[in-house]
């Protein structure tokens, strides 16, 4: 048995997730609706140490300044009470009919102008919340019919937008961080940033891409097919793993959105040992909330949504014990050494070497035994199946 | 009938692609290996105008200089008597053992060292032929097992590598740029760099990045089911779009090559549609040449060979014809006008306009008709179906 | 320009395309709902000939005797008088969360119950509208999670199941058949039936499955990877293409639903062909409704709705005249002949040939020239090239 | 630490898995070729009680009567010595370029003569060595173009084919059982019979079917996306499970051939609880060897051959050990109960009652409360975490 999670753990949690109602592409809720706080508190006494939310998560599209204030502070209060921290908050642009085109990339321009009202409103709820990281995740930006987008002008728009709200968080002097959020498609067809790499290539080009970063999901990554781990990886390297967002998805189909671990858990299992032991040779590593974006699947009750809830932390502090023990272990170490796996943190150039001393260096090529190299063992095969004997063992 | 190609239509292909002799993962060869020349000569008669080449389609891994510069100069003479142009080289960092764990990014520190070697003197080959572009696809640069990489360590070698060979580029003076080209898996289970989004991030974190851009590939993206056009349109608009990879491709599975257009036929046509007519609101063009990078299937004999090399170039122009046609017609322009289509290329705050004032606009938010404006008409249908029109009619 | 449908175009629609509201997984609904009868009158002006249903598509899931009586009387009317058929009515024992864990195959016996009585209900309505064919989509036959089913008894419920309904069918007289509907996944993580295969093999099983065969939908294969024309071609060998449902996916990915076309061209070009002009060598001939089950896009309003129906029936009779001519035209016999198509349909062994005459035909084995017959030429690019030239030339 | 394998476990090897040399479409061999008795010899060593192998991983596709006999001899007198077990036997008809279009259904009538005595003198073959499966892999049977096959002839020659195999069989009254092997593509772009349930289909219609079932592989049904475990179960309840192939995977892409359990290791899991611990209910049970149709990454050398071949073995019993203690826990049966899981094998109808005894049962239907029912509780989700328990914890 797995020992319970604290609120050193920094589990966190968005309100959607256990307060999904259910209703899917062919069917209605299954589920009541409670109160924002309700979710909360319940949460905290599982075990979290955090929440998350979008604006529409907490008060309607329509709220009154009155209203929206109610709810806020009465929020505000219960997670004060139960000793949470409010550590993200997100916008939703993607379930009210205006935004069917897409809030900041949409053909219409007053409704661009519209969607970045709402963003920028939030940002401010965000600041006042204390909120560290502002999660941008566009979901309907993008098409479903190639023709429909200038896709010069989306790109551009999408770096405007960014860039306005990153430039408004910056001039306020606000301790808030933008996370953007790349999923390849559902609800559209295509959506741009389909990736974390093309979420990171479109930063690199932003005037206030210093505040802007990504917050990955799991399963967005797993339905382009791509491993997350990797992904993960380059965004470290990069210095913009700002926050995560952790589920479980089986394979490339729609989104599924399970409980961390229910999808790839080999996979789970070497994301955890990342975010847990960094890279073998040391480097950028990640020190934000463990943050989970799942949703308790439709045949579940009231019951099952918080057995599900405590499932995510449940499966991380397995992993993570797992996964410690797997670097700690001295036959790891040999076959990591067999594997060459340190060599590779060190320069293929030596400290000082030029591309001339390279080029004179004949045991580098002309001396070199091609043949005799492409037979070298790295076992990489032993060394994984080593992973699964901890993991499973 | 389409009219024949010619030299102008700046049509390429690689010698790889007409020289596959159709070894596949469950079959020997059905094809006999022609000299390099021939297939030069034979595309220069269908109405190619150039060629690009890996040092390994023309020369052994194990070529002593002697037998080297006889065979590159034998095929030089053959492609200037065609009056062929050999636009882009390439280095073979995969077909050898040696390469089983990549090149650049090898555990084994003097594999890397190895294939930097390889790459720089192909550099220089490449300047000496004129080439102006050196594709770099790292297909073994990768892993099938997590735990077998230090992730971290992976990309700072892979942006060693290429700042490396970059800067040996610009040291020299040589006219030539480089173009990463993703690809998601195979023959790697996961590649480094899968989408062009990735190779886009990473270029952006070079020292010498300026001369390093893509070489997308269609199928490659289409493996990670995404949208190629999109992918294109992103490297467009960063100013990365170097080179271009035709071929086709049926959905997520093993890397096809079929010919240009075979594949998801619509999706080729909007990728010509942009090559062509560049984005509806203006602004970056591809001026690069038309490289088909296929390969015939393994059914055809040296018949098919040629069949369908010339059914790219044909796929190509019959393609080109009706974009063209699709653009020009009045009826497109209504129906882009009701898309408002050319209104995202319109910034979304005014020219001067500041966030404050953006703020202060009660028309963009307080007053604005979120439900009015929910209900418009985009009518994306009508438009791809009328560009299906144009596509088949 | 195509010419308009008629109604011996034998055109069809759901009630639940052109009247989806277009609520999907992260948006609520754009469009209004209007009443069934004034879907029907639309797509008989449009030229549909025919329309299917849901129950409650029509009538509330809750209603009285009374209620439905009416309104399928008003819609009886309704359709009489713009002289449609209903040709295809099907259940929904999928959207109240009664269903959560399936109709036929729901764990808990009581719900097993309820959903067969309102299956067969649902017969006598269709039997008593005049409609030929009863589509049963499993759509939440299926589980997310494995070990939440016994698998053995799931495929016995569904035989138990099917058998009971086409028992019932059969003992009433009705001259009603089956279509199964299949689909890989969502809104279930793995649905029992995925691809036309299973269903195929299913209804082998079954005691009363002479009744029973498939409506195999474009997408849904296409979800799986897999190839819709080979699909319904081993489901008419087996004389079980009952039904169509013609509509257009991009890849795999969720459930899209677009317009015919509008997702794979080519395939959906060979699909009709085939579906057109039969098997090049003859052999059985689906001759059902072309019945299109799609979406209008959540981007499009009411004119959107009617645009895309059009375009359903534009594209089909698009593809239709590409087909007939490709089928005609000269060129394209040569390469069928070239390509021994018509080879195939004459047996392997020849007539009144034992297996002992074949092991004694020595020209089979001992003298054949496997060499030789390896390096012959089949020229499949050029012919499916010569496709390509007939549908975009 | 899990126990060694004994000759008990029926574990069995293709010896085209350890004796795979590695090529890949964009590399050449790593690995020197043995003679086929030392891989015999090897598998022996680490605990493997059966072999299997094509005809042509044994003697050349042009070998010699005298030859073939000579090496047959020597690998019978090697698996005898070694206490092997010739289980399985299956014929290569798609290594040669003469199968590039496929054996059965080549569109070639004289090729698909010499395929099928190829596969006729197999059989004979694999009758005298004592094999009781014959496995039939059709995977060059296929296309990549529409149109390059007369789809509705192809599907008859496949079944003439597989019934003059099969009625050889039972004609020579051999004690051996075909076994067809379906994949979804690669190497063809579109295999016939993709799927477990494609090949169910066809075998229903075959006149010899009663010797003819399945042989699917773990990586096959997942490259469709598809639930292996799910496959299996239809086949064992249409007692067509005659043996099976287990590997790894991750995901949609190229055939990978990992270790079994190096893919989906959740998935790996619940297919040993299927094929250990049977249907929770009871039903039809798996009865044959444990084979493993795996390859040995390229990256390795020899040493992670052996490496590989022993983790397949370890990875089994690790997983059956879990297997039997979650089945075996009272927590997992309370579960289970809650999740109605035994209720399933219930018969939806009463023993004896009739359809119209449930039309007349208001209990069913009109006093049936489909709202209570549709807020029952099934956690699912807890159940399948329980699992996950058992597996890491």
């Amino acid at each position: 048995m797995v020992r319970k999670p604290t609120k050193e753990d920094k589990f966190s949690f968005g309100l959607w997730t256990v307060g999904w109602q259910a209703a899917d592409p062919f069917g209605t809720v299954t589920r009541p609706a409670l109160d924002p706080w309700e979710y909360a508190e319940r949460l905290a006494e599982l075990g979290a140490w955090g929440i998350t939310f979008h604006d529409n998560d907490v008060f309607p599209f329509d709220a009154t300044d009155a209203e929206r204030d109610r709810i806020v502070g009465r929020l505000k209060d219960a997670v004060d009470n139960a000793g949470l921290t409010i550590e993200m908050v997100t916008t939703n642009t993607f379930t009210h009919p205006v935004f069917k085109d897409g809030g900041l990339t949409n053909n219409d321009r007053s409704i661009r102008r519209f969607g970045l009202r709402k963003i920028l409103r939030n940002v401010d709820l965000a600041a006042e919340l204390g909120a560290t990281t502002f999660v941008m995740w566009g979901g309907r930006e993008g098409s479903e019919y190639d023709s429909s987008k200038d896709l010069g002008a989306a790109f551009e728009r999408y770096k405007e937008g960014l860039d306005t709200v990153a430039g408004y968080i910056k001039d306020k002097g606000y301790d808030l961080r933008i996370g953007l959020e790349p999923k390849p498609n559902e609800p559209r067809g295509d959506i741009f940033l389909p990736t974390v790499g093309h979420a990171l290539a479109l930063i690199a080009e932003l005037d206030n891409g210093d505040v802007v970063g990504l917050n990955p999901e799991v399963g967005h990554e797993q339905m382009a097919g791509l491993n997350y781990t990797h992904a993960i990886a380059q965004a470290l390297t990069a210095g913009k793993l700002f926050h995560i967002d952790l589920n479980g998805q089986s394979g490339i189909k729609y989104d599924q959105d399970k409980v961390f671990g229910h999808g790839d858990l080999a996979s789970a299992f070497f994301t955890v040992d990342l975010l847990v032991n960094g890279f073998p040779g040391g480097g950028p590593r990640y020190e934000g909330p463990i943050h989970f974006d799942y949703k308790p699947s439709r045949t579940e009750g009231m019951q099952g949504v918080w057995d599900s809830a405590a499932a995510n932390m449940e499966m991380w502090l397995m992993l993570a014990e797992k996964a410690r023990a797997f670097r700690a272990d001295p036959v790891t170490a040999e076959l990591l050494a067999e594997a060459s796996v340190a060599e590779l943190a060190e320069p293929t150039l030596a400290p000082g070497e030029t591309v001339a001393d390279l080029l004179a260096d004949r045991s580098a090529f002309e001396d070199f035994d091609a043949e005799e190299a492409g037979r070298r063992e790295y076992r990489f095969v032993e060394l994984y199946h080593q992973a699964m004997r901890h993991l499973i063992g």
